[in-house]
């Protein structure tokens, strides 16, 4: 197992899923699932959970099915989910403040350490449990904790620039909630997560 | 030009952020643009985009590129966001209120028109602009407004059960917001939207 190897990008895409569905079949304490299960829960086909898992190595064996604790080590190791990555949160706006309060991430691989805003009047409040910092501290912060995900929720004519100055403080990976296309360099890894663009790929395939 | 002819889902997925990114460029006073414009901005080939578009019409020509305007507006005709969609919004904690309050979605097709909780303590509040109503309601107002399209933003441990509910109601697309994957009969679509499944996409790339 080396995940050197190239793997496309699209079976890196599944496997938060399939770590997911274990994690909670774990939680409710079953021990072992089959493609098959996995499949049905998650809308895949058993013969392309195989296949994606085979990529990293033996996870089961024909009629015996997958033991979830072992499999879900593996999967937190290949996504590199098996420490807690430092986040920071820039823009302290309505979702800023759930990402700060969000209880999901840290039993996932992540917790926000740090939440920005550039707005003077919000400097020094409180939400959730972080005091909002100013973002001219932000590239220090970065640059000292050496950070590597953030979380950027400022409005669609900031996005770009925010994005930029975190760039240049050595930010790797960014969520990125403002609904516009982020331009990065190739070492950059970005997502988008726009509930808009979610809502109009159903609304497509709805009637009036 | 006829959207019950077969198209890729992948390609459906991408005509919001063409929509987006034409929006944009229309906002800030731009009334051409061309496929190489737009695959830069996007990260997407040039001529991908022109075969998806191809898919719909024809809409620009060689060499003279695309009128924004009408491109913007078949796109909106094509993804059914010419016309408004009303959503509910299923529970009111930190995400419901995030999106109860999010100012992004009317002039992109969709707007929130309710917003529910099952906590008693909780009905009657106000959120942004609505006052929380008890779900006891939800299914009646549904019907009732003929409402296709929910935003669910329960715990993972109530997800499934709140989406039966809605179906039964009558909702046709799910944007969830909980971290789990829904089991639904197959005339209704879910987008999941879960910030660690995007967030572990990433630090599979991502060295310590």
């Amino acid at each position: 197992m080396d995940s050197d190897s190239f793997i496309p990008d699209i079976v890196v895409g599944r496997l938060p899923l399939y770590l997911r569905t274990l994690q909670r079949m774990k939680q409710e304490g079953q021990c072992i699932t089959s493609s098959h299960e996995l499949g049905e829960k998650l809308g895949i086909s058993p013969a392309q959970i195989r296949k994606d898992l085979s990529l990293f190595g033996e996870f089961g064996k024909q009629g015996t099915g997958y033991q979830i604790d072992y499999l879900v080590e593996k999967l937190r190791q290949i996504l590199h989910v098996d420490k807690i990555w430092d986040m920071v949160v820039v823009g302290a706006g309505d979702v800023g403040h759930a990402l700060s309060r969000y209880q999901g991430f840290s039993d996932r691989g992540f917790q926000v350490v740090m939440v920005f805003d550039n707005d003077p009047n919000k400097v020094g409040l409180e939400i959730g449990p972080f005091q909002i910092q100013s973002t001219d501290l932000m590239s220090q912060v970065i640059r000292e904790k050496n950070i590597q995900v953030a979380l950027l929720a400022v409005p669609a004519d900031q996005a770009q620039e925010a994005a930029n100055r975190l760039i240049e403080a050595g930010i790797k990976a960014i969520l990125n909630y403002a609904p516009i296309t982020l331009t990065v360099p190739k070492y950059v890894y970005v997502q988008n997560t726009d509930p808009v663009t979610h809502l109009q790929r159903m609304s497509y395939y709805l009637n009036f």
